[in-house]
């Protein structure tokens, strides 16, 4: 049966992505709302789509990552004045994961960025309207350049088989690309960018359509290229994501937190020369030290399902911070996720509870990022 | 059966409303997602909702309409370097319909704007990060404000019943309220802001939580109190918005579009002494005038759902346009709706032809707006 498209919109408002007939053809149950836009995130089954994920190849419509591009003069300096990474250390042709800084060191977005030349930069955006942003701060800059949102659309191909797809779409010249590298390219005269990148934790490329008219013909041409490598297509699988660490904008992350406290330190750039917006606030509070980290954590009995909202953390009674995201992890066979927590909560081993709203309350441990290590084999079944 | 939020959401991204769980228990059947945050959109028949909103009065959670709050010594200032709308002339306890516009001209939202206190102004949003925008103007205006999200959430009461309902919770002096104007009060110990506005063109309030915490207890207050008045819980109500010729951030107006195009005129105050972000670039458009406008149309034939996506219009076999909202209104019998076509199409009896996809061409005129003349009597049945 098709999803009713009206228990998630009413009017014209929500955008379509140029995927969207594609992914009602291929069976989306499921679509949430992101960056205005209609976002596939599941096709009937989640942990048939993790496991999926983790033995084959996967394809996901993520045209919701909207893309901001920054162009003229005095690109380089406006892109670079809104992160604490040193873009100078990013050559054209290369990609950086970046946080996009508010002035207090909140953080507003976490990108991928992309340079597609010295003053030509695309901002792979998570949900929040950085294109608003970056219109305001340009305002009285004194930068000359132009903001706007291309026609850009990305997919991601993620798996372990994933190599073996892009290969048959592109050759061998893809298997070249090292992480976080690009190559602008063409498929049957289709203009895309292919990036070694992805929210898996897995082998995976994302690959951003140029044109929006041609969205189902790119999309049927890699099913047809995974076809042989059991390609199929799911929406972002939670599960793999938290297993490797990684952090979801609006939830783990938000403007109400900053790097230091959810572990993502290494995306500032200490030595950086240039300014940047933040810079003042992020020395202040690394110097200070941060009050709360957001920590691994598990949950205790039995499986649980996703949490729709952030539960709350409790010690000795009270409580003390919230869970983030919290999953059942089909492979480690625990509930695995992330709580923000005092840093007197904060160290490996602490006991915790966590109230789970319409369920109880369970006991809950403090442990290490990642849950899986990309170093370390897991039996995947 | 209660909605399964599984269809909408996955984690704990998107926010819950205060009144989320009110909603649930008095039976919403569609969520959509507005201002990264759940929006009940419908609790079951969209055309009873209709005809209870124009024979009665209606209860709808619009907590979604985030707000911008804006304090400190220049806040005032600031706030008016927001819109082309003169807000020295609005007195504190008014409000005024305003749009945020961006250097360009383009409309970046169109909130309610509160006047508060001198330096003390809250906007009520449409769909967009305009706490973004706010803080990306700052960071270099050289203005002292404080810009920031206030624990606020707005309900909607609309409809004939709705001063009835109003003055059973607040007394007889809030009957004396004038359009646009509020006042700051409590409802046991509740404080809220109750103003004489709402999206329906019925008579109607809203009432302003300024404590997330009591939402449960606000909501069954309102409900305890309008039902010796026949109040029900619904969603927004498109087919109302647009008998009465209310237009949709998102659709109807865009970061695209500007003032002029949209009919949106009379919120561009041309004497406003301050500058004004969008000033040039609307001055620059007013002298040359639009070359697209956005007119009232009426769909010849059967009654048509509400368009998911822009329509195409043509006009001697070209494609000239588009359809941002259209829907059929059960009073007046016909499919109503408005199109964005090029001023040689605009003039009210223009033939036009409207391509609805999956359904067909129809053929479609252009009216006057609005399609219900809130001085004129329109049969309500």
């Amino acid at each position: 049966m098709p999803f009713d498209m009206n228990l998630v919109q009413r009017g014209a408002r929500l955008r379509r992505s140029p995927f969207f007939e594609a992914t009602q053809r291929h069976g989306a149950t499921a679509y949430t709302v992101y960056n205005h836009m209609l976002f596939p995130i599941c096709y009937g089954d989640l942990e048939a789509e993790y496991w999926h994920l983790i033995h084959h190849v996967t394809l996901w419509d993520v045209s919701v990552e909207r893309q901001v591009e920054i162009t003229g003069p005095d690109a380089f300096a406006f892109a670079n004045l809104l992160t604490p990474r040193d873009l100078a250390r990013c050559a054209v042709g290369q990609g950086r994961y970046v946080v996009i800084t508010a002035d207090d060191g909140g953080i507003i977005n976490d990108p991928v960025l992309l340079r597609l030349g010295e003053n030509h930069f695309w901002l792979a955006l998570a949900d929040s309207d950085v294109l608003l942003w970056a219109r305001g701060v340009a305002l009285n800059a004194g930068l000359r350049v132009e903001i706007t949102e291309p026609d850009v659309s990305p997919l991601q191909v993620q798996g372990p088989k994933a190599r073996d797809v892009v290969h048959a779409l592109f050759g061998d010249h893809v298997l070249q690309l090292r992480y976080y590298h690009f190559l602008e390219t063409a498929l049957d005269g289709i203009p895309v960018v292919v990036t070694r990148t992805g929210w898996s934790g897995e082998v995976g490329y994302e690959i951003y359509l140029r044109d929006g008219s041609r969205g189902d013909e790119l999309w049927e041409r890699i099913m047809e290229a995974g076809r042989p490598h059991n390609i199929r297509p799911i929406g972002p699988s939670d599960i793999r994501r938290i297993e490797a660490g990684i952090l979801n904008w609006g939830t783990d992350m938000t403007l109400e937190t900053n790097v230091y406290e959810v572990g993502l330190d290494y995306l500032v750039d200490e030595a950086k020369p240039a300014s940047y917006i933040g810079r003042d606030a992020l020395k202040r509070i690394k110097a200070e030290g941060v009050a709360r980290r957001l920590v691994g954590i598990e949950i205790a009995g039995d499986r649980i399902e996703m949490n729709p909202t952030w539960w709350r953390v409790k010690a000795g009674g009270e409580t003390v911070g919230n869970v983030t995201s919290a999953v059942f992890s089909p492979r480690l066979k625990k509930n695995i996720g992330y709580a923000m927590v005092p840093v007197a909560h904060a160290a490996p081993g602490t006991e915790l509870r966590v109230k789970m709203s319409g369920i109880g309350e369970r006991r809950a441990t403090v442990v290490p990022k990642p849950f899986v290590d990309p170093d370390k084999e897991i039996p995947k079944s």
